[in-house]
């Protein structure tokens, strides 16, 4: 039943990452300490055309680990999970260890 | 009496696809799991044309099954069908089983 | 009297049809079967044009049966007959049996 | 004392056709059947420069019998008489006996 | 002390004619006659970039007598005279004997 | 301690000149004799590109004497001194003696 | 766990220069003093495409001294530092000793 989206345009789907509000040791994390709203990219949409026909690739690509503006996004439920949709402009940078 | 419409520019028809509240043995199922607002497309209009003359084409095509927003759309009846009107960039994705 | 009317730009004139309340053997219909809001198109103007001084021409043409936006469009009365103004881009597609 | 104006970019001058009230044979008209709201062109100015740098004509020309917008226009008292500036884009189309 | 201007970009800077409330045989003239708001074009700015970088000239000249908006405008006193600043596109028509 | 701010884009910092309450001779001036609001230009942006990838240059350049706008602008404090930033589009014009 | 972000489009990782409350001294200094809004760029992003594909490089690059609009910016916590997140346009100098 898990069905499979691919986003239209230059909307990004993204899976977020919650951050856990426990350590592993079962110590409580103070709220500032998670507050950082990252995901993981699941799939990209092919891009927007620009004023003059060419394709604009999107930004990201899957597998990139995403920094999310607070606010924004659209739901989408597929199968059990739970994602958001982005527009590539909405998402504010790609995350590195 | 059913009428055929071909939409304008880069407008989308589609016939929304109404989530089953009950499994086929009958058993209700809770609100959360029919959430996702889906449709499959029946007709695409011909693209609307950029700043420099060239068309668009529409992003999705005739059979695709699209995520829909949650507001937005114009309803309309064809003969006893209920349908409804998106453009193009308001389509959110196409989904594959 | 009865003037005829060249619409501007990428405008659209157009006699809409009004449904009948009643089935041709007196039976009254229901408000929900007489729902599609449609017109003829009477006369198109010439088109606008894009940025780059090309001009685009208006896509629907006289004869279309169109479908109408429930709200907008401006009444002009020629004659004894009332028409409707809309720009070419609020038409939501032409209908065909 | 009488001036001439003409207008700048792509605004038309329109003398407004007061429909008369009565008929000639002193009979009273229904408010209905005096609503067209037209106007004569007067003059026009020489159109807008496009985004690379063409010059858009104005769609009217001089002697021109225009259907005008209910609201909008900028009341101009040239001499004795009332006129009203449009921009082009406002004028809805050209009337034709 | 009277300092000369020059105005930035498509800004026109206009001395308005105040019209006169009685005849030169001191008869008060009623309000509506002196309704025109018109002015002396006093310095034109070098105009505005299109998008593709070409210079869109002004479309008034110095010593033009112009037709300006009810509303609007920026006022600006230098030495014992007030004018005022207009946007191209906001400049009506030019007036003409 | 004084340091220099180099305006980004079209960003112009401007000194505004406050002009004398008093003569030199000690006389209050009238509110009105001062009322005109201007700067010297401090420093000047690159100018920003314009849809096809030109830069447009500021139109304004260091030195000059500029009307402002009576509002808007950004107070930036540099060392001891109060300047203003504000986009080459909102200055109404150099001043010239 | 201090993680890396590379800020998508035109998109400026700035942290922000809290101006010391106190001299080395121990003296508390006015508020007036530390007015400066400022930060170092410590990331920038690729850049956006203008509307005929190609791609505009963002203004300032990392390192430099940045002067910062009073409000806007997305806070952005990387590990135990606090960072903003601004677009290339809204970052109004840069500042030089």
């Amino acid at each position: 039943m898990a069905r499979r989206l691919i986003p239209c345009l230059n909307r990004v789907l993204v899976e977020k990452i919650i951050p856990p509000s426990k350590t592993t040791a079962g110590i409580l994390l103070p709220e500032k300490a998670s507050k950082l709203n990252s995901g993981k990219v699941v799939a990209v949409g092919p891009g927007i055309f620009d004023k003059t026909g060419n394709k604009i690739p999107v930004g990201v690509k899957e597998g990139d680990t995403v920094l999310l503006p607070e606010y924004g996004g659209t739901e989408v439920k597929l199968g059990d999970k739970e994602y958001h949709l982005f527009r590539d402009e909405d998402i504010l940078g790609t995350l590195h260890d």
